[in-house]
């Protein structure tokens, strides 16, 4: 299934002219999972041509305003426009607090179900057929957390010459075999998916840090991820007020990029104050190659893999 | 003293690329008026260049989202930026909750006062040294109103060589009388401002609509007004929908500001389904010459007059 994450909003606390505030999706199939939601998400998603009539699941890391104030505009929308199916929002103890005294206080209905799941603890936010998503708290001034997306593994790769070779005709028998069912041919003969399939793939991973300090646990929890999204508020020389903002550097991010040997690393979540991202770049390349600085409407397509 | 309306966002109900949701702003010299306050207005201030440090007053039309959404944002960078002036607020029933839930459910602190003023009726909302600023219940689905800016009459102008001829000697006294005041030279003669001076100027009039069905009251409240913005939500051919949903079109704006004889119509809260205005622009100067569908960031000077 094809998958991509597309940042939607990378600056960090105030906007700037080329950032809006955080809010990074991803699209797998026609299914959404947002990361935050920023102000002007709902802008955003315009430009980036996302419609607001998919399958949707948002995850918020934190109830600082930058990155959940884009939540009740984008709700109004999705109800001006008559969306029917349910939302599902995820975040942290006064998310529902926050999303429904806003809805209360202008008197806006919805037209849709708004699902909103407060989380308590690390641990399975929720699990779908072919994914689940984990959250771990991060090391920051609010309570706060971190997402993990995870896709299942998927069957081996379906090699058609080896069907064929074995007699098995094109069609339904094809797919059961690609999908690990045992198929039984007109002749009697059985065909095991092993057989006509290379070993299964592990499923894909993607890595959300939201605002945190550098942390062993995070290491741990972004192991092995294909991409890594760390926030890189403030670059290296501001390393202190990082610290003391509970905040991230881009070497910071890389390093925890090389621990949990992650393939790639895009750094988000940009303070102001950097209208080129140059330095930042930079300072994270040093200590990991792979990363990117994300810009606004950045996509990243994941492939599915051998 | 300098005067401009700046167009932060134009759109109605949903943004579009290329428009975002409502707000306008006043800059009067080294003070911001702003009408309404749509999600987004604090980046559509950092691309306008529009400082977040001056004296600002909001007036919010009506407490439906679109309208008012970029407040807690607006606020919040405003603290983030350490500001210090007082920001006063005026708006209709409810906007003292609305803001309130957003900040103690998000828990931002603010470094300035925020002062909320709800308007329970039509009459002065304020009053400065200067200028005014007028409410009347607009005709929308929610209590809701219009805003006039009302600049009180000024000194008339004056003439430096009548002064010279005078004998009265530039400087202090020059200013005296151009400030209304009499004056007695060192010979003894007094002299008038009204020998220097032409004849007292009456105030500029901006007028905002917010989001209304036309009315007689309208017209009378926007009477003479230098500029008048006014909502077209709908082009004519959907009349019986804007009459539906309490908004106006643009002939419908254009005949408003030909009986409330206005020097300049400016059009603005337009639908997102018009992503070309030119049809909205033809409907209304059918009826009145002096139009303009504004566009985000589109500024309209107000020269002082004679």
């Amino acid at each position: 299934m094809s998958m991509k994450v597309v940042f939607l909003g990378t600056s960090g606390a105030i906007p700037t002219v080329k950032r809006s505030l955080p809010c990074v999706v991803i699209q797998r199939g026609n299914e959404l999972l947002m990361m935050d939601c920023g102000e002007s998400t709902q802008r955003q998603m315009i430009k980036a041509k996302i419609g607001f009539h998919k399958k949707t699941k948002v995850f918020l890391s934190h109830l600082h305003g930058d990155h959940v104030l884009g939540m009740p505009g984008l709700l109004q929308t999705m109800a001006l426009m008559n969306r029917k199916k349910k939302i599902e929002v995820y975040g942290p103890e006064g998310t529902e607090a926050f999303l429904r005294c806003v809805q209360e206080s202008l008197r806006f209905g919805l037209t849709f179900d708004l699902e909103i799941n407060e989380i308590h603890k690390a641990g399975t936010v929720c699990v779908e057929n072919d994914f689940s998503v984990e959250a771990v708290a991060s090391n920051h001034v609010a309570p706060s957390y971190s997402f993990a997306f995870l896709e299942k593994p998927r069957p081996g790769k379906f090699f058609p010459e080896k069907a064929k070779a074995l007699g098995v005709p094109k069609g339904l028998l094809w797919s059961k075999l690609q999908h690990g069912e045992l198929v039984a041919l007109s002749d009697g003969r059985l065909v095991k998916p092993r057989e006509v399939t290379g070993a299964a793939r592990s499923g894909r991973k993607i890595v959300y840090s939201g605002d945190t300090k550098p942390s062993d646990d995070f290491v741990k929890f972004a192991f092995g991820a294909d991409i890594l999204i760390h926030e890189a508020t403030f670059d290296d020389s501001l390393a202190e007020k990082a610290e003391l903002d509970w905040h991230s550097t881009p070497s910071q991010a890389a390093i925890q990029a090389k621990k949990a040997e992650v393939k790639m690393l895009a750094l988000t979540h940009i303070s102001a104050r950097y209208t080129d991202s140059t330095l930042l770049l930079q300072q994270a390349r040093e200590v990991f190659e792979n990363v990117v600085v994300a810009e606004d409407f950045l996509v990243l397509d994941l492939p599915l893999g051998e």
